[in-house]
């Protein structure tokens, strides 16, 4: 059982804003690099999927992490509440034409997990509904992995404080005061049930393409976090420029 | 007139390779920055428009100038021949799809001026439909800047020495080779027919959009000298933060 209260949201113990900061930096150039040949080579699909709760830093993670690839290789999506025309498809009809090609990278900033989350907490899918959504989820993304693309999915981790610490940042903040919207304070009320969501999908989706959980309080920990994972996921492919 | 011949290809008397990247670092730091605000105050869209003999660094120039801005913000499109499909369509029904939402940056990298450049050189068209795109590419592009688009058209200039020189380490340097094409070296030879029809495009499209020619024989000032530009532009738009 995974249980997101005992998973620490915080950098782990001796590790420091400036060194990670400079490790950041390091990890950039060698993505930099990578990605090169990944499009050059191109053999391998990556999707990047970002989930977490409100505030918890996707449009920060790739600002920070993507801002050194070549936006010629490099796509992100995205996903807001579907529009009328998306609900009147299955629920991965809007997905499909995102998925990357061979030697791109497509970042989703939310994604297909939204709609187990959403009609979860809101109650507009029937239990079984729901249940079916796992289920198609877990082959959906099995079928794309047969089919060659590398999918990383990172749960961006706070603490409820510091959701609460970054709602009130971005009323004050004039450099950040874009961002806010109401309904962050009222999606904020749900946090309790949305945990256990959460819980429900990092347990059950899936052993095969596991979730990342980074400990995401200070940005600078999940800016290298999720750096280095891709970058460990890039050099485990043995990439090579075509002869 | 234009006379491309007369145009120089090599970077300004004076201008240094390493003052100039320390300048392109600077400038890629201001472009994070501003293109966060562009982003985030959702009013303009910019395209950004790179046309250029083979070779002329439109893919090493997106690579260098835009791998430091935040892929959420900025897509990039390459325009490859036509497919069936889009041949079945107007030549600009291919082009809509891509183009910039308000507060977006998208590069093209080559454009609707492929449909003047290829079939003036390869006949395919009769000079009267050719004219006619002339004219509908003129008024598209003054409808989107109506809309509010900033168009910005960037022709990469180098000069037939130092394309031959680039086709040649495309042959030889095994991190180039993925990007050699045979199709390369037979097109080399209408070099003279593709300068006849770039100056006519530079000339004729338009005084209200100008092209900006890009010395572009040295990697280090093109990627400068675009950057340049793009930031200035930026600046001159007075973005903020919305309130």
């Amino acid at each position: 059982m995974i249980e997101l209260d005992k998973i620490n949201t915080s950098a782990p113990d001796g590790a420091k804003k400036k060194a990670m900061n400079r490790e950041l930096t390091a990890l950039h150039k060698r993505l930099f690099s990578l990605q090169n040949v990944l499009y050059a080579e191109g053999r391998h699909p990556i999707l990047i999927i970002l989930q977490g709760m409100d505030t918890a830093g996707k449009d920060g993670a790739i600002r920070h992490v993507f801002s050194c690839v070549n936006p010629m290789g490099c796509n992100v999506k995205s996903f807001k509440a579907p529009t009328e025309e998306e609900q009147n498809h299955d629920f991965l009809w809007r997905i499909y034409p995102y998925l990357p090609a061979k030697g791109m990278m497509q970042i989703f900033n939310r994604s297909h997990y939204e709609d187990i989350l959403v009609p979860s907490i809101h109650g507009t899918l029937s239990t079984a509904a729901i249940e079916e959504r796992y289920h198609f989820i877990n082959c959906f993304e099995k079928q794309i992995q047969a089919s060659g693309t590398v999918i990383l999915k990172f749960f961006l981790h706070i603490s409820k404080k510091e959701q609460a610490k970054r709602i009130e940042a971005r009323k004050q903040d004039p450099h950040k005061k874009w961002k806010y919207d109401k309904s962050d304070e009222r999606e904020a009320k749900s946090w309790e049930a949305y945990s256990r969501v959460y819980e429900s999908i990092l347990q059950r989706c899936s052993p095969e393409i596991p979730w990342l959980v980074v400990p995401a309080d200070q940005k600078w920990y999940r800016n290298y976090y999720i750096a280095n994972r891709i970058v460990e996921q890039l050099e485990n492919l043995n990439l090579k420029y075509p002869s």
